[in-house]
């Protein structure tokens, strides 16, 4: 069994924060900033390519209720809300989740996003393409 | 009006690739990957502080949505999705939106996280203070 579908059955101890019949809330043992929490279904899906619809409506309800009560009560107004799908995107334990980063003046985190233009043509190939079936 | 607002009315054009009742989802102009794309609830709310639950659920369920389809018909395994609350966390745009960014071998994203390493007493210290009222 995973260990996220581990700490979602209790097998595992957390230090939870939220939990409710579908959703379990944790603080990530890796703070990446303090308060830095994860929001996991206890369904088992790998990634956000498997999730069902369902699913995604209760995680994302309890991180947004989350997200509230950790800006409140830890005073703090600025927060990344991250789901990494894949190797390439930096997801490291194969059980869908959602990071709570809050944001401070003086963290060390920092992301590079590249800026791509593309021509009108280009965004239109590229639409059609995404709608295709 | 903010330019989401006018994006989600019609009254700004976009390259868009879905939208129901409450969310309309298009490609950002400025694509840090090939098919980033930006999800947004028609209704303006600043950032999730703001989002009500409802909100929550309806853009999550078209965020999962278009990840599979993005995935499928782009061939593309890896994503990051993403939503930045606040000016410390990178968000330019005052209205909620989160971001699908596929992620490609060949990209020049970068992320990172530092970790922090807490002890037992301040792990116990820190639930303690988000789970006050």
């Amino acid at each position: 069994m995973c260990i996220f579908c581990k700490i979602a059955s209790h097998e595992v101890p957390s230090y939870k924060i939220y939990e409710n019949d579908h959703v379990l809330a944790f603080l990530d043992l890796s703070q990446t900033s303090i308060g830095h929490t994860l929001v996991i279904p206890k369904k088992h899906f790998n990634n956000i390519l498997e999730l069902d619809d369902n699913s995604a409506a209760d995680v994302f309800k309890v991180v947004t209720y989350l997200s509230k009560k950790i800006s409140k009560n830890l005073d703090v107004k600025n927060l990344n809300i991250i789901n990494n799908n894949g190797p390439l995107a930096g997801q490291t334990v194969d059980h869908f989740h959602i990071h709570i980063i809050p944001r401070y003046d003086d963290d060390e985190i920092s992301f590079n996003y590249p800026s791509h233009k593309l021509t009108e043509e280009e965004f239109n190939r590229l639409k059609e393409k995404i709608l295709a079936n």
